[in-house]
Parts: C-alpha cells; structure tokens; sequence
C-alpha cells in the first residue's frame, strides 16, 4: 500500500507499510480524524469508522458535511492514532512519545444498497464494542433512511510507530536524572447504567473485554 | 472565536464557543491532529501541541513536511479529541460517545527568536509533563538548532461536546436491552525505568499526577 504520498518522511525507520500491521493499527481503534478540503481550507473532523477488508465505513447523519464531502469522491486524509506513552529521556531534546498511527488516503463513496449498508453499520458497530450489535434493537426502516454510510477504500496508507526506551546522548546517561517510560492507553472504567434502567438488567460481559 | 467555518453544524445544540471552555478542552490534551493540503491532498498528521494563550506551538525537525507546511501561513486546521465514553441505548441508532472535541483554524509562524523558541518549547514540555522542564538536561545550542517551532494564532475556534446518559425514543425504554454509558480514559500505566538507569534513581513524584 506504499506510495509517495504515504511515504514516512521524517525518521523513516519508523514507517511501516505491510499490509497486516497497517491493519492491526486500524483494527485497535474507533476514531480517526478524517482531512477533507472546501475551498483552500482543511478540515479535520473526527469520527468513528470500521474496516472491512481495503475499506473504511463512515457514517452519521445525510445533512453531515463530512458525509457529503466524503461521498463526493473528493479526495480524502484518515488518521488513526494511539498514544501509547511518555518518553522521558534525560535531555529535554531526546523527549518523545510512543505511539502507533496510521495515514489513509482514499475517496469514498456512498453505500446505497441496503444489505450493503446493514453490514457496514454491523462492522461501524463490531469495531467500537463487539457483542453490541446482537444485545440491542437493530435499525428499523425509518432509522437507516436516516442514516448515511460512505465507503473510503483505502488507495495508500502507511503506518509510523515508536516503541521502546528513550535514547539519550552517550555523554548524558550519567546525568542523575530519572529517564524511563510513562506508559498510557485508553482505559474503560465501570459501566453506569441509564437511570432509565431497570435495577434487575446487568451489564453484558462483553464490556469486560473491551479496553480492560 | 466563532466564525462560520467553526460552526457546528451537526447537532449544533452540541457546539461551544466560549473561549474559556475551548481552551480547557484544548488544555486537557497534548496531541493534535494537523490539517493541511498539498496540491488539493489533504494531509493529517498527529502531533503535540502546547497553547500558549491564542497560539499553539508545534514543534519537530525543520525537515519535516508538516512544519515546513505550518510555518509557510498556509491555512491549518488543528483537532483535538477527547474520547470520554461509550454511550450504549437501546436501539443501535441511538448509540453514540461521549466526547470533548475542539476544531481550531490558523496560521502558522516560525518562532524564529530564541528566548521565544525556548519559551515555547517549556509551554510544550508543560503540556504533555507539567513538572519536567526543570527535571532534564535542557537543551544546548545545537539541539535548538536541529528544532524548529511554529507558532500557530487561533483565527477560529469551536468546542463539540457530548455528555450524558443514552436518550432512546420513548417507545424502547421498556425493552430489556442494558443501557448507560462505558467510561473511558487515558491512564497512565507504572513508569518503566530505562533499563540503563542506575537502581537509585525513583521516579518523579509528578508522573503520579498525570492521567492517574
């Protein structure tokens, strides 16, 4: 999926372009910021999505200008980014971070078939808390009309990651200062019930597993 | 800060553009997500971000495209995300997230003078780690050399938030589906010594007060 405008610019050995570990970057994730362009102007705005295959699924209200941009064909930016920690070094200069992201480019297009669009709004679904799709009222007729769905296939993207311990200037790893990793991911914390809900309906097991 | 090109548009009952509470979002966060556009690609690469009143500074190689874009005054747009939760309803259409998100639109400035170049960058220090500017080796005259900063004036601003509870249509609060909200955060993990840091060093009290 290399290309130029993929192409990892600034530390390359960091990029990453194979196919399954650009995927494992997106598959861990639920919001990516999406770049469109109107005029001269740039626009980030983020958004949930799922992938399927060489495809992102975007959805939301028919009247969303990012919607609309996005089934235009107009082309597109998507970025998919984890913070996975602090990189405290002994020099200020040789601070950084660890993270994973990924950079899509693509254009997208609306999904108008109706089967089609139950399975995207089933993988939109699966991607930001599997087991919610069969455990809730499905869309009725109304509901989907309300709802539009584009389709990004994936025209080039490639990965940038950094892992690992800080790396210091030879002549600074004497310096009495603490250096190391301050470790961050998205954590879920307990589920809170609607107050609308019954005192007998538990919460389902599946949110046990996600983010743990 | 509202201007057309910051309005909220979908659900705008959600927008904010109160200076104070679009700073106390862009506040509570680090990363930003860069817009900007090539020939009419557009591009979003994530970066970190320090505000120092109407600006935000970047920062990085002078080689990295996304500086070198930011410095030229073409137009920017900077997102920021905060993911807060999962709101789960009753029916799969009236799922959602909580979130707090801010879309900023500028240009950007080399921060050329050295006193301001060394100012900012403790503003970025400060944002990402309050407290380690003063716990590392600062930087030499040749680290400044290798960094380049940009200064980016917040022309237009706009806060989206969502909070609260799922609201499902009357009809489907009898069905037995759980409904309520799965908090989510970015927690700090233990801090993890460098492996070649000497067995004495602790680590800083001031890592416990980030994302704890």
């Amino acid at each position: 999926m290399s290309a130029p405008r993929a192409q990892v610019r600034r530390v390359p050995d960091r990029g990453r372009y194979e196919q399954d570990y650009v995927n494992a970057i997106l598959d861990a994730g639920f919001v990516c910021h999406v770049g469109f362009v109107e005029g001269e102007q740039p626009f980030v705005i983020p958004t949930i999505y799922g992938r399927d295959g060489d495809r992102l699924f975007l959805h939301g209200s028919p009247g969303s200008r990012l919607l609309r941009v996005a089934r235009s064909g107009a082309p597109l930016c998507l970025t998919v980014t984890h913070v996975d920690g602090l990189v405290l070094a002994r020099s200020l200069f040789h601070h950084s971070m660890n993270y994973r992201s990924v950079v899509v480019f693509g254009r997208g297009a609306e999904v108008a078939d109706p089967d089609e669009r139950l399975h995207a709004l089933r993988i939109l679904s699966d991607q930001v808390c599997p087991g919610r799709w069969d455990d809730a009222r499905g869309p009725n007729a109304a509901e989907l009309k309300q709802t539009m769905v584009v389709a990004v296939t994936i025209e080039d993207a490639s990965g940038k990651v950094r892992t690992g311990p800080p790396l210091d200037d030879e002549e600074d790893y004497g310096l009495p200062h603490w250096a190391g990793l301050l470790p961050l991911r998205l954590v879920a914390g307990v589920p809170v019930p609607d107050p609308r809900l019954p005192n007998r309906v538990e919460a389902p097991g599946y949110l046990n597993n996600l983010h743990p």
